[in-house]
């Protein structure tokens, strides 16, 4: 069995200690344990604040810098629980096997070589592993963005092929809306990965997106609950044939910005032109909307993460000169609510009824997008938490 | 080139920034250049606090802990470098090469594979390396003990044959006698590997014995001075032939305790039973007096590290017990006070000068251990300081 907690599970040596007696409680079990850890509370912002100051942040040793977080908390669990008699050890990346491409920062794992871990495992003993990092083909350290902690530990639970993969954290598990907006939001049992797929791309912080679409690639159901509660938590699987509710959550993100450029000359691979700048900063753009303005031109907005949008502008002003675009306006002062659901595919109408609640609220659309099980629309960022409280009400209490 | 900086000097962010602008300075001068850092202020002070509170501060994990003090360090000062342009990268004890005993703390160097280092050097990289740790045979991380940076930097120097090997910390270099405790203390320019190899184990903080042991072994110069200070520093290298001062200064050592086993039966093999098993656990053993104290019996008296002392008592006490002690006797508060010169040997009445002016002082000896160029008396702790200062006095301000 394969378990990972997070940071803020293993914020403190006490912390780390409780997890530690909760793993010793499942190995009596006699099962195989591998456990997956992110660093200890905000240990990695302390590092990117740390090179941050030095002045770069980028590269080869920024990497090898981040890692040393969760070589710090994997080798304190692993000592609390030799501490407590329970065999253990702490395994890096590199112990690990896991092998990635050649780019050192948010790099993609390309395959992970289970000999060692199986060695220990046989052994009797707990493999702790660090999350977030491997090493590439020149064994090179490097990392695989941020928390994908929750794709070393799905990545392992595959190639272990585990039966299953539990994510601990300090949420319960996978609520109908966040509980800190929503009051009356409830914890969902089973969900199925396009939806929390869609959710993770909508602003709910409940997993990596590339964890679980990892998971569905394979099949392997995985669990997420909380490190230190009783519940039961939320088991995200394949959900092929079951019915469920029509909308299943309601997200909100307040964490993109909005960028619009005006009157740009409508030919051909003007759209390449703008993105493939972004694409090679590794920006990642979520909504993209484009409209015919007048005739021959075209105006085309965007979102990005908040803390990319200065980079974006000053890569989209290079291309908008070059594509002849006749002005650029952004607003960092937005929130994208979303609704999701697999039940949408077969339930029309449910746009419409997305767009009447909002506007019974006077709450102003600025963008639309649309996906299968998934309605998303840009507000005001003052709007956003109302928004999502009145959809809750609309789409998950009355049903 | 290799220069090594001490924790002190790479406490913040913002002394990284500054050792960076040294280096490219130094950079610019077209040498090639290799730094060895320390872990950042009291970073392996808090990781042992860390490992403490989970319960087990001993093995593999505890030096994989360990190892990442120096891998935040020598990253930042990798990227504080590359910010401002100068080409540089950060190894670990794997990446450069350095192979070690299994043992995993305080294990020594075996030999050191520079062949990566040489190839970034001929890139024209800055290569900064951690100090304090290398590999085992199996590719597990371990470490060199506590202050084995310097150990780190002049085995490094010695591989690649370098012409010096400078030693960068907060102090000035070294003194006749401790500033703090001797006003009159004045900085030594030039001095033996013996003397400093002396005052290194009779309490001068200097640099790491095993790393001065090195660079006597094979006639390496080693450059003690301020990181931040102007002054030239100590050069410690052969003296031979050279006539120097009868005594080069005066140390001294707060950080010992004493134990005494009373009334041994003296018979062959007695002091390999006491002195077998600290050595097994890895326990430094300093002044070693035996004295007959009635027919047939002996007493015995020693002196650990303090942080050892309860591990020794233990220790000896089972020892005790089965070559028929009948007392065992520790004392928590002694000090030794020690004067050292490569002079002395040629110089006779010194020790007898060193135990009368003591004595003019009221200063009771309580343990004398001497060697060629050096004369050590255990006086009671409250007395150390006042000892220290004394004997500056008469031996070097009178000179």
């Amino acid at each position: 069995m394969v378990k990972k907690y997070g940071g803020s599970s293993l914020s403190t040596v006490e912390k780390i200690k409780r997890v530690a007696s909760s793993i010793a409680k499942e190995k009596k079990k006699g099962k195989n344990l591998v456990v997956v850890v992110s660093a200890m509370g905000k240990t990695t912002d302390n590092l990117i604040r740390l090179a941050g100051k030095a002045g770069y942040s980028e590269g080869r040793d920024f990497a090898l810098l981040l890692s040393t977080g969760e070589i710090i908390s994997s080798s304190l669990l692993s000592l609390a629980l030799q501490a407590r008699g329970v065999p253990a050890i702490a395994f890096t990346g590199r112990e690990s096997g896991i092998y990635t491409e050649k780019i050192y920062n948010k790099a993609h794992i390309l395959y992970i070589d289970i000999a060692q871990i199986e060695k220990e495992l046989k052994k009797g003993k707990v493999v702790i592993i660090t999350g977030f990092q491997g090493i590439n083909e020149n064994g090179e350290v490097t990392t695989l963005g941020r928390g994908a902690s929750d794709l070393t530990a799905v990545a392992i639970a595959q190639s272990l092929k585990a039966n299953v993969c539990e994510i601990y954290s300090d949420v319960e598990g996978i609520f109908t809306a966040d509980p800190r907006i929503v009051k009356e939001a409830s914890l969902i049992s089973h969900i199925s990965y396009e939806e929390v797929l869609e959710m993770a791309s909508t602003g709910s912080q409940v997993m990596h997106g590339r964890a679980i679409e990892l998971g569905q690639r394979h099949n392997l159901p995985i669990v997420v609950k909380s490190t230190f509660g009783k519940n039961e938590g939320t088991m995200i699987k394949d959900k092929k044939g079951l019915e469920g509710p029509v909308v299943s959550g309601v997200s909100l993100n307040e964490n993109e910005a909005k960028v619009s450029i005006f009157n740009v000359p409508d030919s051909p691979g003007i759209a390449a032109k703008i993105f493939t700048p972004l694409s090679k900063e590794k920006i990642n753009v979520d909504m993209i909307i484009q409209n015919v303005s007048k005739k021959g031109y075209t105006d085309l907005s965007f979102t990005v993460e908040k803390i990319d949008l200065r980079r974006t502008l000053r890569l989209i002003k290079k291309a908008g000169e070059k594509i002849g675009a006749q002005g650029i306006l952004s607003d960092f002062n937005i929130a994208k609510v979303s609704i999701i659901g697999l039940g949408m595919q077969s339930h029309p109408g449910i746009a419409a009824k997305m767009f009447s609640t909002l506007a019974r609220e006077k709450i102003n659309i600025e963008m639309i997008s649309t996906s299968e099980i998934k309605i998303s629309c840009v507000v005001k960022e003052k709007d956003g938490k109302k928004a999502v409280r009145t959809l809750h009400k609309e789409f998950i209490e009355k049903r």
